[in-house]
Order: structure tokens, then C-alpha cells, then sequence
């Protein structure tokens, strides 16, 4: 019953990550009746997107695309420390680091996470890009900070394994209760790990 | 940290309906992305919707433009009862209701409720496009199927009186405990509603 045009809107929306059948209606409602405007502008920015954005050469984040490169601001950025590099999983990740304010190295985004249930092993991460990177770079400390799920540790083990033969200093987050957060309720993995990476306070 | 372009794309994605800051980052990463092909086709159907997609002249819901006139497919369809026109508050109402199957009339999309504590009155509905509606089509009964909410019942309310003037069929949707629902967990509102408006099975 909705006119074609806008159908096919809806079914580009209910492509995005957790968006179904009607939510993407009520979001090409609102781009079709109030937001017309809005619409239009969205519109254009969505469909120059790719001539303007891409992933950064250097750490796979996203970079602004200038003079046919793209590097982001971060790998642009000389007052970071190019020796401390940082692994995370997704861009989403890095953003959450950086509002931190913990980090003062820069990031190499792998975009995916080991995990052999999806089919995706050792030769599906771009670990040629890691190595080449590090090198480059004169890295002496990488920090592991995929996630502490299954796969973001098996992710860890694998690429601390395959840096081992290097002379680096290699880390990984802490993991435990997070702050605020209440001991009555934090699951027993996350409990186990607080009590296992305790830290001496004298 | 994100590139600019990006950046304004997160906040007018920020605009929609029920989406914050965070998922507004995670369509405009996505787009940016995995699905890049599909940022510029949503992209391009965007920046012409306006041109494309209008609000029907007749009901108020939304139509394709075709030569410089918009009709809704409904208002169209000849096999529509033009007598019997059914009342809802937005879009979303009405593909509701035709999904139910349970409409052969016509619809007419208010696109607001009487809201007094938001400032919208009587003179905010657009009241003289109904009563020529109601007028030209010939329309015999009107089914009021504003929500059965406060707003949705006091402009139930307001409508009928506008309207008791002509000689039309006036009804109300009913309202009482949605089929499947459980009795015991119903408001009391409803309950009150489900046993005024009981029927006779006799």
C-alpha cells in the first residue's frame, strides 16, 4: 500500500544492523513526510559517501579521502606515539578507547574477529597488513583489546602467539567488574578474572 | 575521530525516530562500511523521494507522483467502497489496518491528535479537508480509528460532534483485550472497555 518508490526505501532501511520490517517503515515515514528536507540532504551525503570516505590505508578505521589518499586523523596525528599500537576489533571499539582518553598510541583495526564457527580462521584476519604495519612503525608495545568474549580471546591468543618471535611488548586489557558495577551481580567468569588480575595496592 | 562527512551523516541519521547517538553511529559505520553499494542507491533514493513520493491530495497518506498529481493507490482503486471512510491518526495506523484485511472504504489520514498540553486544537486538524472529502465521496459511514488513547479519544470525540450534524453513520473502532491477550494481565481500563462493549453471542 505504500507507494513503490518509498518501498524500496524501506527495504535499504531494514538492511541496516538491527533494524527490522517496522522500524524501517517508520524511518522512510519520517524521511517522506516531516523530514523531507532532511531527506534530501541525508540523500546526497549517503550517496557521495564512498568518493569521501574510505578505510584509512594505514589502521583500517575511516579516513576522509584527500589528494586520492585516505589516512585518518589518528595515523595523521604526530603527537601520538607510533611505537604503542593498539588491536581492536571494530571501529565502533577504537571510537569507545578514544572517549577514554586512555590511549595515547595509535590502532590497527582487524574488522573481524577469529571465529570457526563462521568459517573465519588465521587467514581471514590481516595479519600481513598487522606485521607490515609494525615494522614500519618500529612498534615496541601492542595492546590486545579485542574483546574478552570466546572469539575475542581466541583472537588474542592467536596474534600474541603470532608475535611472540618479535622482540615487542605485548599486553592485554584488564578484565573485570566493570566501574559501578555491583559484585552480587557480575557473572563468575567476570569475577574470576577480577580475583585472577588483581592488583597490589602497597 | 570519525571524517567529517561521516560525521554529519551520524547526526542526521541522530534525527530518526527512536535512534540515539550510538545507533546513529553504528548506520552511518555500516554504510560507510560493509554496505557501500547500498549508501549510494539508498542515497539517491532519498535525495529524490520529494520528487517522487508525495502526501495523497485526497486522504493525506503518501502517493507516487505522476504527472504532477499524487493519489494514493487506495484513493484510486475503484473497487473501494467510496462510502464508508475510515479515520486514523498516521500512515503507520492505516497499513495497519489494511493489513488486518478488515477495510473495504477509504481512509483519511489526519496526521495529528487533539493535544491540548502540546498546543494542538481543533483549528490544527484539518477539519474542512475531511468534510469536503466526506461531501464529494458521497461517504455514508465514517469509522472513527483514532487510538484508543487520551488524545486519540478526545479527537474521536471532537469528530463525532463536528460531524452530528450530517446524516452519517458514526462508529468507533472497539477497544478492549486484544485477541491472544490474557485477562490477567490486562489494565483496568480495558477490562472496564472489554465488558462495556460485550456482545451478544445469542
Amino acid at each position: 500500500m505504500l507507494p513503490e518508490r518509498l518501498r524500496r526505501v524501506v527495504e535499504l532501511f531494514a538492511m541496516l544492523p538491527g533494524v527490522g520490517e517496522k522500524t524501517a517503515q517508520r524511518f522512510a515515514l519520517f524521511f517522506a513526510g516531516e523530514a523531507a528536507g532532511f531527506a534530501e540532504e541525508l540523500g546526497h551525503e549517503l550517496a557521495a559517501l564512498a568518493s569521501h570516505v574510505r578505510p584509512c590505508e594505514r589502521c583500517g578505521s575511516l579516513a576522509d579521502v584527500s589528494d586520492g589518499q585516505a589516512v585518518c586523523a589518528i595515523c595523521r596525528d604526530n603527537r601520538r606515539d607510533p611505537r604503542l599500537l593498539c588491536i581492536v576489533h571494530r571501529i565502533q571499539d577504537l571510537l569507545a578507547i578514544e572517549r577514554s582518553g586512555a590511549m595515547r598510541g595509535r590502532y590497527f583495526v582487524l574488522g573481524r574477529l577469529l571465529s570457526p564457527l563462521d568459517g573465519i580462521g588465521p587467514d581471514q584476519l590481516p595479519l600481513t597488513r598487522l606485521f607490515e604495519r609494525i615494522r614500519e612503525d618500529g612498534v615496541t608495545e601492542v595492546i590486545l583489546a579485542t574483546p574478552p568474549s570466546v572469539d575475542g580471546e581466541a583472537t588474542a591468543l592467536l596474534l600474541a602467539r603470532e608475535l611472540a618471535a618479535q622482540s615487542l611488548r605485548l599486553t592485554r586489557i584488564a578484565s573485570g567488574v566493570p566501574h559501578g558495577g555491583d559484585l552480587e551481580f557480575a557473572d563468575q567468569v567476570t569475577l574470576g578474572r577480577a580475583i585472577d588480575g588483581r592488583r597490589s595496592m602497597g
